[in-house]
């Protein structure tokens, strides 16, 4: 069993999604690893992962609009306000999707399917530097 | 450490829950791994898993109520409508439940709670098959 | 390849979040593994897991507010209600956040982040016995 660990970080600017498929596919590549487990970590609150449709770009639009419903900016019942009127509402955008994944390796690859790409999700409107680690074991 | 890795695909008829403990519980016992981690992956982007109760099935119609009025079918507001009034609301379903999950292997057997149950949750409307791959490591 | 698993139980009274994150990186401690995974189970299906930030306690209380949203107790709805108005909003809350987590090991501590804490989530609102396996695995 061999286990390979590495960080980087990504810059976002504002709210948006980040496709970090290629950085995780080198990362597995470069592992040497045949089959096992890809885990993928976001050391942050405000800022999460998701798993969803590579293709059209609206999926991702319409992911924003039903989340800005469900995890609304600036609610007039938010204690939380002192980070801004983006950052309770990323807390819960956060909470909703998820901190971390784990991916299978298949055969030197990810074993993600045709349509599913992973996306770093930035909840807030400004720009930071979120930093990710992924941890790839197996044989 | 032993590492075996399956994939299996299952059929669907519709929006519904379909459990697949015993699949899992199966494969965990032909690796031959008495303690360490199960992993389950599903390849797509708009049917999920999920551990919730496994007696009652009321607890999945009332998942349904409450999933249906927060990713609802066909909102005016989607811009990803081509595949269908189901499809992108199956996309904002998944990304609320889980493309992949972990379980704990204790003594030959996941460690799953007495009360729970492991659930792939097709959120399409149509026939579809779906492959999930099993990853189980320890010793 | 090193693996460790331990079990504990958490006494909760009543709907909140609970910080298991020292007795998690107890149980990284006491592994002696430097680098590798540290994944954290529930096995129950009316509480569950969270990252969230650790340090406004604010941040805690209004996901508390709109998760009261997103899944009602006592909604005219449910169909499940033979044991209390606060359990099929408790399955509901676990499905919308965690039962499972995996954390890195790094440098024989978890990687979370700076803000970063694992709270258990009790969405009953009576007193219960919650047990949690922690599995590390590593080098």
């Amino acid at each position: 069993m061999k286990l390979q660990q590495h960080s980087f970080n990504t810059a976002t600017s504002g709210r948006n999604t980040y496709n970090i498929t290629q950085k995780i596919e080198q990362f597995i590549s470069e592992s040497g690893i045949k089959t096992g487990l890809c885990h993928v970590f976001i050391h942050h609150t405000s800022a999460s992962l998701m798993i969803t449709e590579n293709a059209d770009p609206d999926v991702r639009y319409d992911l924003e609009t039903i989340f800005s419903r469900l995890a609304p900016d600036a609610d007039p019942e938010y204690r939380h306000i002192l980070e801004g009127n983006d950052d309770m509402s990323a807390h819960i955008r956060s909470i909703l999707t998820q901190t971390e994944l784990t991916l299978p390796v298949s055969n030197y690859h990810s074993g993600l399917g045709v349509w599913q790409g992973v996306f770093l999700w930035e909840h807030r409107t400004g720009r930071f530097q979120r930093k990710i680690t992924v941890t790839v074991t197996g044989k």
